[in-house]
Order: structure tokens, then sequence, then C-alpha cells
């Protein structure tokens, strides 16, 4: 096949997620088919991406800057923190504009079978900012998976002994969803909350 | 969202194909997540393919080296010339190692809907090629479409008044399908060729 730096290239493009080795390749051959608009933008945005791109020390989103923007923001209401698992899930809630407040990244969930406690988490940050900050509403934003709703109860546990309320996303049927296809779990909390 | 910087990359990773917007912002959060064994080898090989990689000169496979390794393997058989419509189709033939002598990328195929004319391939090269080497057999390894089967009859004809062997691929069941699956082009064809 072709030479060392190739496969290499190859190798490493195949351990993003969503690429294995033969989609990796015809992105190699993309690349090269298209040097000035993919490959020369693309080396360049991935050396920014090295060099630049921090988390931010607050929060954990990654960003340019730390604090990042969202934390640097004084538009943003200072009372309401977000918890969620990780910047992907951040990065959803920002796309919908469902916060007002900032976030806090947990950087994963708390799982006894991948051996993950509380102490992997970013747990400790949470009590620091809800005890310095002037934060009245923690919003819960775990995901929905056993997992995430054990590490809910856990910070629940962790901050009942300050002032703060603690809320957390509502279960029910998503918008556009037909119910034939909802699990029973679903269709039991959209009835118990109905409105 | 993210900083600029950060949109800039998922975007440019979404136009890779296999990469939607939504995997392209999976693989830049497990690209942040995995700096040091993922982040900074991608930015260092993509860096090194804009640098380093050329098309050969002699056959248009890609390489570091131009005349790429494959031309410049002496051990090669100089005499049998197989010809591919792109890269991709040359390395399937080298994992295959389908092919003992050296190969000529044409770069695409002839298709009147998309407006490429003999002109946008490289067609000149070949016929050089067979006429100053000492090339005995053309193996015409074009893909088993309308364009592939259309270029490899213009490919025929262009070389006909030289004293070349021209062969192609032979059509017949893949090994280890099942003719249940087969469509009745592929059916007929193992059936005309049987031996």
């Amino acid at each position: 096949m072709a030479g060392a730096e190739i496969e290499n290239l190859v190798k490493l493009l195949a351990r993003l997620p969503g690429l294995g080795p033969r989609s990796a390749r015809r992105a190699v051959l993309q690349m090269m088919r298209r040097r000035e608009s993919l490959l020369d933008p693309l080396s360049e945005a991935l050396m920014v991406a090295r060099d630049k791109i921090v988390n931010c020390t607050s929060c954990g989103n990654i960003d340019t800057l730390s604090p990042c923007t969202i934390c640097a923001d004084s538009r943003r209401d200072p009372s309401v923190l977000c918890v969620v698992e990780d910047v992907g899930d951040l990065w959803a809630l920002e796309r919908a504009q469902a916060v007002k407040g900032r976030y806090h990244v947990l950087g994963g969930t708390l799982s006894a079978l991948d051996g993950i406690g509380p102490d992997d988490l970013n747990l400790s940050g949470l009590k620091q900012r809800c005890a310095d900050d002037a934060v009245k509403e923690i919003i819960l934003a775990t995901n929905a998976t056993v997992e995430g709703q054990t590490t809910a109860h856990v910070i629940t546990d962790m901050l009942s002994d300050l002032d703060v309320t603690i809320t957390r996303l509502a279960h029910g049927v998503p918008v556009g969803g037909e119910l034939d296809y909802l699990d029973d779990g679903t269709l039991l909390a959209a009835m118990k909350s109905r409105r």
C-alpha cells in the first residue's frame, strides 16, 4: 500500500468515533483530492485546536479561553447552574438555548462497573461553585440513563446541606414523537407528570 | 456553543466522507478527551500529509516520494501495467497483492453526465508509458460500472495500434458469495465464463 505516513494517518483517523479503517481510507483519499479546500484548512484547524483549545477551569467546557465564553458572559444568570455529564450535552443544550445560566461539566457519570467513583468526576468543583457563587438553582441535566440518574441522586445528597433549589429535567413524550414508539417507562412518566 | 475555532474544526471534519455534523462534533469531543493519544498525533500526521504527500508523476498514486514506492520498486514486473480509476482501487489491489506489475491511476472515469471527457483523465500519460516502457500487458481494472466499462473500451481503442495485450478483470461470483443474492448480469457472466 502507500507509505508509512499515509498508513499512520489512516490508523489515527480510524480511531475517531464513526470512522473505521475503510472510511478512514476514503477520508484520506478525499483529503488528497481536495487539498486546498480540505487538507490544508483541516491541518490548520487541528493545529489551532491542539495549541489553543483548553478546558475551562471553572465549568469544564472546552474553549480557546479559560474561563470560557459562557462563564465569562455577564449577561448569563449567575444564580442558575446546569450540571451536565459532558461537553456534548452542554453543546446540545446551548443549541436549544435551553439554559439561561451557566454550566458545570462533570466529565462522566458514576459507574461501579467501569470503576468511576465520585473522585473521578468534577464534583468537588461543583460543591465549591455552589458555595462560592450566588447560585440559587442547580439543574441536574444528566442523561436519563441508570448511571445518569444515580449521579443525579448522589449530587442531590451531596448538596442537601446547601441553600439551593435542585431541579431535574422533566421526563415525557419527545416533541414530535409518536406514542406507539415510546417505551413504557417514558409513557408512565409522561402520564404521571401530566399538566 | 463553543468558540469559532471549534466550530470551524467541526465544519471541516463534517466534510469528510462518512462524517456528518453530529459525528464530527463527537469526533472533536473525542479528540479533546484524548489529547495525547489522538489530537496531538493526528495533528502531526496531517501536517506531515500536507507537507510531504505528493502524487506520483508517473502513475498518479499518492506517496511521500515521486516516483512512488511502487514505481521505484525494481522487483515489480515492468511489463505489466494495471489501469485503475483512483488511488482507492490501487490500494484495494495492493492489499490483495493481486498485481505483480505497476499501476496507472486515471483519476476518474469518463462520464458525459458529469462532463468528464478524455482530457480530464490521465490518458495521455498512459499512452506515453505504454510507448516508452517495455510494457507487454495492460490490465484494465476499472470498476464494473457503466462508466468504468466505457472508459475501458475507450482505452482499448486508444491503445489498439500499440503492440500490447489488453486484458480485463473477470466477471463472476464473488468468493464466499451466495448465488441467491447476485444480480442476473453477474450470474450470466459467471455462467458464460465457466471453466
